[in-house]
């Protein structure tokens, strides 16, 4: 504890230190905008004066079906910093704690508010392995964050993808705890800044899920992981260790319970491990009404907050359980001590961003260079997956481009995305952008993602019959309605035949919906070649489509710019350079299918075949590469790489190995290590990985270096 | 230890210590018969010169595919006990130790040997809730297993289903690990006795599998299951724990790990849980070559050997680790101390036996009342899932009895049986039963399970039109070939068309065939009624076979009387009694489903209704019953039962509850307890069933009393 948060604290009064233990009104509650004017709204005087202060206060400028904040009555861009100064000057004026409050936003993939810059979804993100771009992306939404007043940006990234049933597959950078802290430990230091200061270029990063919400019985939103430490320390908490090395200023506790304690009761996550194990100190939030979830593990809101906080939640998300943490004191449930601990923490992250003396000044963001950077990471994202020479594309091939992805810009976003602008310059979908590269394109959408549209088909096979190539948009989409119904922490309920992916839309079923492989299969009807392209927002199953395709590329959501990277992608402008960063079934049913499970002695299911699962790392180029391990000296590898083809690419090497650990069943393969470049063809490079935790004393090595499937030792591979 | 196993090990040499803790022979391997001669092989001489005498011998008697042992070459029934006692006499005249070896077979429900009595399996057991009956039956096995001259039955039942797909699934009792508890403990006690000793009418018990196997990763045989303790304590050992409590001589460590350790090599739990925590004594036998398995964890035999020993594996099953175990003692892998503790529990299971002694006069076993009982746990075991007045039939109704289930004898065994002798008196399918019980029936199987039938839809039509209704006998098979391939330990590789089910039979697919509900619609066409009856040995998805039936029959393979069982029941000769005991899934791709998973918040899948999933409990009667809770007394509750129709009947009678434990997420609901009677039409009885867990201080009960789907508190369901 700082002198300064020291000082504070002992002059706050309990209910006021409770105001900052408590994040408790919509944000877009707090502020409307009427006549033009900036008003705040007798909701946020409320709160203000039940708490003397309020602790924080999310989403005053989120945009969504959800919040019902558009652009027609939200906080536009341009005022944005306007609304928090306007927020902030009511709370600090009529607090009696005179404190500040934090200014908290949704940025999983971009600023879920009017304007702000949407990056590929972080499933994309894993698929370019390139944490260097991802850095200077994040740096990016950071300043663009800050100069809106915005404090604390909510990230996604602790979640790895262990079931594709799961809606939110799009918000994970993989199924491999490497990758993952990799992209987490890049995108966190860059938007927080390595200090311990967060200056007025950076924004403070609360990170999410903890823990092992990608692991959730069934793939089903916020189910129980009944997990044990190993799996939880191998997979699920890599990414948050790699999260609290990098100072990251917040963890939020995640819905599910881990072996049957929730998260946000779980002190032996949440204290045990995050404090006292890694020495990290920061503030812990509860996801949106998780603590009033606690109801069915304590008999009343007092109870179930005084769990929390023992537990080590400093920060409520609209939960009435923190608002009655005076009861829970009187009743004995906590002490004024647990109060001040959490609170401490609090104004210790006020302080961390400079809220509490005098402010920084702010950066600049400069979004012509982010949105160049978002066009690379996004082409960076397409993975080829298979090519019998169909691709790329001959220059001038009449294509019909169809699909119901093949020109639906809302498809290519995920969700957590506010409404674009109109116009929307820069916002490609594969049509427009083929068209774009002077391609002569009949377009049909053929179906709906769950539903057939009268006469599709027809047009489909009138399209590609015109046609040399078609190429065929399939999958999936997080787009949200503003007539949708939603749960009260904003998951969709009832999700429309449109909405096939994202939170609340958990699927038994992962394949491309048979109505969209009707429209493969009449493209594949007039015998010219298909090139099939699934936009999609979870592992689907492609193995049907695969079949109907002469290539097959996938590209999870990647942003505005998708139809600028795909069609670069095929067209041959760009060599394909992605990698899956997950495994995708081969068929439904057979889940989960993540590259990294421990070795059984299993065939496998007798109506089902390992063969058609798709590898995590897969990705094909236009040209074609050797490796060889040149040697290995301690923990390092030299890996020798060349261009052995005839077009210039980036390439993914990554560098798999397996662990053999006394006693312990090994996993298959694990991710040690990975590095990308560039290679000219004929280019050699030379590159160090590192194999990690290998070191160790009780591990040993034998066996092939080469080793996609089922790895014996280590070995590169691409 | 006793003073006589003292004295032994005292004078046995390090390798005939080694010695008995091998079982490392195919029992069918020592003992050929020649001419009419049993003439012990070369194999048995080889492995008694070895080691100065053997711990055990496995599988003498077991006859099946994988075996090759038929009628033609096998061990007829008359001449077993003579086969085991040829083999003793050379092992106790030709070993250096002079100690007699221990005889093993499977009895997973009933011996696997030639004329052994076969049972409905532990899921048709589950289906039952019987304790008295299951006891009656297994006393039966056990002295008709002692009077061959067996020790050791091989008990499947520790295994908890949670998820369909596993192949085994036939082998577990039920998804709720009370039910599974109380049918383990009803087993054991009637197969060993209750006293310390095992007498000649009682067999030693080695219960499998310890633990968690039935929780393996996507259902596949064997694999890893990444658990926490909690999930591990109140799901999968309570079964366990129940076996200890009997005073099981054994238990069989599983192939899987548990968090990534290994079962055969996981001192927590074949130590620290079993013996330090439950205070249990006795010997743990790994499972078929699963301490070889162990290679992957340890570098070479002898420390994989090494690995077990000191995990508490005190015998192994036919792995080269134990067969070595002399060079990890060279090795300082292991002390002599180690190899003496699991020598010490051996020869302790010898003394207990009688073996080291005087052997105590044999029982003497009643085939007849044997079958009886076996009939009458059959018919118990059918549930009734739906009937809108269909059943029961129709004295006189003509029937069309169809479908590939209908008159397959082989599809209601189950795995792990031998061939049945010829002729069969006493069995019957579905088809001869009805016939039987004076029905003019026709028949055609319409299909086979995963095959379609040149002509087959038309015969069933043209059964169906000449009928008054409709059997449809559809499902799947355990059934093994003589040509089959198999994998080393016996489970069945490259499934055929006709194997659905059983071990290595995983499947990404539970539903009823496509094929099969080919012949359901064909029945459907004519407009007569349909009854609809599954013989399965999973939870199969029977949601759209059920929406072609006017009633809805589920049999786990019941066994050589199931044609009775299924006949007594649609005939109206027995009301249905059977309840589910394990929760049927609503579709594809939705598991697990099992009814006591934790609350979740999810609304389930948004392509799929929970609504759908068939919960366990589910079980109609021809009959009404109605339950009141009486009073509700420290942890007895008074319930009173009465029948309220017109029919008399067994009825199970369930007690649900909710647990609701400070900090811990609920599971949704629990078997507490259970009863069962038979009432007549307008009979009341009382009966006492009690809270069990509940009672502690943590714990609170809240809410409604009748809780068939979402249980809040307690409540009885009929």
């Amino acid at each position: 504890m700082t002198p300064l948060v020291k000082e504070i604290l002992g002059r706050l009064t309990l209910a006021e230190k409770i105001g900052q233990l408590n994040q408790n009104l919509p944000g877009w509650d707090a502020l409307h905008v009427h006549d033009g004017e900036l008003v705040v709204t007798d909701a946020l005087k409320r709160e203000v004066e039940q708490f003397g202060g309020i602790g924080s206060l999310y989403g005053l400028q989120r945009a969504d079906p959800w919040s019902g904040r558009h652009w027609g009555n939200g906080i536009p861009p341009e005022r944005s910093a306007e609304a928090t100064a306007v927020v902030q000057d009511y709370v600090v004026r009529n607090s009696s704690s005179g404190l500040p409050t934090l200014f908290v936003e949704e940025a999983p993939h971009g600023l879920q508010g009017l304007g702000g810059h949407v990056l590929p979804v972080n499933l994309a993100v894993g698929a370019a392995w390139d944490d260097d771009l991802v850095a200077e992306l994040a740096a990016h939404v950071a300043v663009e964050l800050r100069v809106r007043g915005i404090h604390v940006a909510l990230l996604s990234g602790l979640d790895v993808l262990r079931d594709p049933r799961w809606g939110r597959a799009e918000e994970c950078f993989s199924e491999d705890p490497f990758l993952a802290a990799r992209l987490v430990r890049a995108t966190v230091s860059a938007m927080q800044g390595t200090s311990g200061t967060i200056d007025g270029s950076h924004v403070a990063v609360v990170v999410k899920h903890l823990a092992a919400q990608g692991a959730g019985i069934g793939g089903r939103n916020g189910s129980g992981a009944p997990l044990g430490p190993r799996e939880l320390h191998e997979i699920h908490l890599p990414a948050a260790r790699a999260a609290a090395e990098a100072g990251v200023a917040g963890f939020m506790a995640a819905y599910n319970d881990v072996d049957g304690v929730a998260c946000s009761a779980n002190r032996d996550l949440l204290t045990g491990t995050l404090r006292e194990d890694w020495g990290w100190d920061g503030i812990v939030m509860a996801d949106c009404t998780a603590l009033d979830r606690l109801l069915d593990a304590a008999p009343d809101h007092a109870s179930a907050g005084a769990l929390a906080l023992r537990a080590g939640v400093d920060m409520s998300f609209w939960d009435r359980a923190y608002v009655v943490l005076g009861e829970a004191v009187e009743r004995g449930l906590v002490d004024v001590a647990d109060v001040d601990r959490a609170c401490a923490r609090v104004l210790g992250l006020k302080e961390r961003l400079g809220l509490l003396g005098d402010l920084a000044p702010l950066g600049t963001p400069d979004p012509d260079r982010a949105q160049a950077l978002a066009r690379r990471l996004a082409r960076e994202s397409v993975v080829l997956l298979q090519n019998s020479g169909a691709l790329p594309l001959q220059p001038g091939s009449r294509l019909a481009v169809v699909g119901p992805n093949s020109d639906d810009l809302l498809s290519q976003l995920g969700d957590y995305t506010a409404p674009r602008p109109t116009p929307d310059p820069g916002s490609s979908t594969v049509r427009s952008a083929l068209e774009s590269a002077g391609f002569p394109v009949r377009h049909a959408a053929g179906s709906r993602l769950r539903e057939r549209l009268d006469g599709g088909l027809d047009a489909v096979r009138e399209a590609v019959e015109g046609s040399d190539v078609a190429v065929v948009v399939l999958g999936s989409s997080s787009r949200r309605l503003y007539d949708s119904e939603f749960a009260e922490n904003g998951a969709v309920k009832g999700a429309d035949l449109g909405m096939t992916n994202g939170e609340g839309v958990d699927l038994s079923r992962v394949g491309i919906d048979p109505v969209q492989l009707e429209v493969a299969s009449a493209a594949r009807e007039a015998g010219k070649p298909v090139v099939g392209v699934v936009v999609g927002g979870r592992p689907h199953v492609v193995t049907e489509f695969a079949r109907l395709c002469d290539a097959l590329v996938f590209s999870a959501f990647p942003g505005p710019t998708g139809g600028d990277a795909i069609a670069a992608v095929v067209s041959g402008d760009e060599s394909p350079s992605g990698r899956l960063p997950v495994t995708l079934p081969g068929g439904e049913g057979v889940f989960p299918v993540a590259h990294d499970e421990r070795r059984e002695t299993s065939r496998g299911y007798a109506d089902a075949s390992y063969a058609d699962n798709v590898l995590l790392g897969t990705g094909l180029s236009y040209t074609t590469f050797s490796t060889e391990i040149v040697n290995v000296s301690g923990s390092e590898v030299h890996v020798q790489v060349r261009n052995t083809g005839e077009h210039a690419s980036r390439v993914v090497v990554p560098l798999y190995g397996r662990r053999h650990v006394l006693g312990i069943r090994p996993r298959v393969r694990q991710v040690l290590d990975y590095t990308a470049m560039h290679l000219d063809p004929g280019e050699t490079r030379q590159v160090v990985l590192t194999l990690g935790p290998f070191e160790s004393g009780q591990v040993w090595v034998s066996g092939d270096l080469h080793p996609p499937a089922d790895a014996v030792g280590i070995g590169v591979d691409v």
